[in-house]
């Protein structure tokens, strides 16, 4: 059995090569690729997404894991092997329920699509992308069709996201929080707005950059195995465990993207580059989920950098960096950049209302796939659900439903992921500093490696081996839930505002 | 036929993906990826190969062209697709003899040995490098062993790198180059030397570059369709032809390396660009060999970008850029440029000295392949040679054995194919001139549109579809051979050393 489980993962490692490339191949094009090259570009992605889609569907694969499964079952279930079998029989089901065909067609539809996202967003105009999010929508029916033991269409999609998660699970995790979240807005809404004027200088983009590197670089981000470059859009992706690389953007008017923008990537490239090397290139190197990523990336961002603790330790130093802050003591530093107040973009949102988009967005995408609300009426229902999640209304649809790229990329089941992010964030956070009681000595002293080695040791190196939940049982005795996260909210934001 | 035709096309489309994504990862290794990327960017870069190798070498690609090859005979054999089948039918027969178990090794092992020649060349240790040069040469030998029907086992290897061309061609070209160079650098020698100290100074690194891409978007470099970044070692590479990307190198402390480095990478880079749309995915879309590559890059860099008409352009604008030279008078300038010394640097060389540093590779690379010298010896020989040749020995292997990435690449065979290019740029400089007779008026004017047209219509756009010899035969008149270039090179430095 160990020659089948080798040829397995044979037949992984060029799977995952395949996905490698396709990453370096997206990540060029967000990067560095000139104008001239995306016809080409389109041509080369869809090559190497049909060549890892025959292999991770191929009769070769399906058989060996029909042979392994038998052994795999005599195994302890935790072990890499036992999770290597599982894991890629669950990948090998999903991905031979959908045909070719439907692959080939939705790799055209969203290539076509995001450029024309990219038009309608830059002009403001929705009929640009209409007709091609209606044949997304069209298209992500028939994909939740190919899975009739969902019960939910919404299900099929999610769980490609989100391993093992319902839409009834996502929807009662939300429904406990929004109330919650609603109230809590509403209280600071009560309370005299801080200050956050300070945040929106002209700062040196040279400089800011070198002091986001800075602060990775404390964080434990590892230079030799990633690099950071510049993106419209960031994100982090990677070419092998080795090679893990973040992206950011600077304004030179407002220090936020760069500042959050680098921790957040940089906590989802700690996640990439603390993956047991054992599991690279066998499917299991990947993250165990998107909302499981998204956590890491928050923590970092929020938990960590808009905290108190890390702030003490960092201030003086971007004090240096930027002498026009000396003006401004910690203690208002640190309510300016936690300021909560609704807003129009999501990726700008500050933690309070930020879930609250996430559930505008659920909304919106579960309304779609059961018929009840039609694409061309999402501007208005957009705009109608802002004001009554957050109470404002958008000026145009650039900053309304055109904001996001998911959708033109026909990512349909994404975006609850982010919230999920930010509850598990916060429940380890709760586990952490249980068993690290001193973990806000460390941070205000500028040490982070009690912090990194404890998300290694209980989340990062096992990679893809356990689904979300599994792994917060593992780790937190509990399922994933939102108490720990209002807890925080509530904790933070009620000595901030004075609530 | 039409149809076999297309199915013809169907299929070099897809291997001409796989080479345009295998160069993507090449760039990227060469540009931006962290160290700790390397081994997995071996894999990577053998599955594309594999692939890309097992597509050429199909049994379906076998059967249409011999379905074809009848066809073929029938049509102007000048045609697109008389060519299109004929090269195809070239690179399937050679590809053929070589196992894909091979190109897997080579590949492997050539991407761990340009990690190990980087850290070489940075200790100037060439004990790091050498067990993996041995590898290397252990495999080109393989690699010719696969041909039996070549005379020399040198020759399997040149006829990748220049189609069509022998040792024993190239050997004796270069007789008759040799002596005519030697005894012009005797007599340069024997002449008062011109100043050039004027070159090495401090230049700030950001004008540099930005002069670089004033010149080179002077001579048509489409940036909408291209890149330039920095790389230790700069190289042109494409994704496409509508994405031709450059690199450079930027000295702070000596300008010609940015200068005359990005006008010879755009010399490449203009023959990319300039390649006809419809070879785009054919495999004709490359040039038609390195040796003609090798003459457009050559040709901007030394024969205009050298030239006294291009200085009288851009030699005021260089004064804005970099007040520093306003004591240095335009003629001096000129001389300064074009200073012939012998040097250690191959990529620095003058162009009188520059040839004898590709035969002394050409001497080491024969010799390596004839077993007439071990991988062990290489840095005593390469001094010895270079004292032979040029007067002088290097300091260290930095800058003697290890200054050139090309045998950690696997390139053996390579080098010749810089001199054939300066041959060929002479030689297509006198039918240019001869054409536009009033070519230095343009230059002298800063317009280069009539040089870049001729080069388009007569070179750039038929790519691959002409062996070197037969391109140059229809362009010129006459085979490749040295003579123009000695007569631009007595002309020119006679001028300048008053010979």
């Amino acid at each position: 059995m160990e020659q089948k489980i080798q040829q397995l993962k044979n037949l992984l490692a060029e799977i995952a090569d395949l996905n490698y490339i396709s990453a370096l191949l997206g990540w060029d094009q967000q990067t560095y690729m000139p104008s001239g090259g995306a016809e080409a570009r389109g041509n080369q992605m869809a090559l190497v997404g049909r060549l890892a889609h025959e292999r991770g569907t191929s009769v070769e694969l399906g058989n060996l894991l029909d042979e392994l499964k038998p052994y795999a079952a005599t195994l302890d279930p935790d072990s890499d092997e036992a999770r290597l079998v599982k894991v890629t029989a669950r990948d090998f089901d999903k991905a031979s329920h959908v045909p070719s065909s439907h692959i080939v067609e939705f790799t055209q539809v969203t290539t076509l699509a995001q450029q024309a996202w990219m038009e309608a967003r830059q002009n403001s105009d929705f009929t640009i992308f209409r007709p091609h999010l209606e044949k997304i929508v069209e298209l992500r029916l028939e994909y939740a069709s190919y899975f009739p033991d969902f019960t939910h269409p919404y299900d099929a999609l999610l769980d490609d996201f989100e391993p093992g998660m319902k839409t009834a699970d996502v929807k009662m995790i939300f429904e406990g929080l929004r109330p919650k979240l609603v109230e809590l807005i509403k209280a600071i809404a009560s309370k005299p707005q801080v200050d956050d004027s300070f945040l929106h200088q002209h700062f040196d983009q040279g400089k800011q950059w070198k002091f986001g590197e800075e602060v990775i670089t404390k964080f434990g981000y590892d230079w030799k195995r990633g690099r950071q470059d510049k993106a419209a859009h960031p994100f982090t992706t990677e070419f092998s465990l080795n090679d893990v690389r973040i992206t950011t953007r600077v304004d030179p008017d407002f220090l936020n993207p760069m500042l959050f923008g680098t921790m957040h990537e940089c906590g989802h490239a700690l996640y990439g580059q603390g993956v047991a090397p054992e599991l690279e290139r066998t499917g299991l190197e990947r993250g165990a989920s998107l909302g499981i990523h998204e956590s890491q990336s928050r923590m970092w961002e929020n938990l960590v950098g808009r905290s108190l603790p890390f702030w003490e330790y960092f201030y003086p130093r971007l004090l240096e960096v930027f002498p026009q802050f000396s003006a401004v003591p910690l203690k208002r530093f640190y309510k300016g950049i936690n300021k909560v107040k609704p807003s129009f973009i999501r990726v700008e949102a500050d933690e309070a209302t930020y879930n609250l988009h996430i559930m505008l967005r659920l909304d919106m995408e579960l309304a779609l796939m059961e018929g009840k609300v039609s694409v061309k009426d999402l501007p208005s229902v957009w705009n109608a659900k802002m004001q009554e999640y957050l109470g404002i209304t958008p000026p145009d649809d650039a900053m309304g439903v055109l904001q996001d790229i998911h959708w033109s990329g026909g990512m349909i089941g994404y975006f609850s992921t982010y919230s999920l992010g930010n509850l598990v964030s916060a429940q380890l956070w709760e586990k952490i500093n249980q068993d690290i009681p001193d973990l806000d000595e460390h941070i205000r002293h500028g040490k982070f490696e009690i912090l990194l080695g404890w998300l290694r040791q209980n989340v990062h190196r096992h990679g893809a081996k356990f689904e979300p939940q599994e792994l917060m049982l593992k780790v937190t005795g509990s399922r994933i839930d939102p108490t720990a996260y209002i807890r925080y909210l509530k904790k933070k934001f009620g000595e901030i505002y004075g609530l």
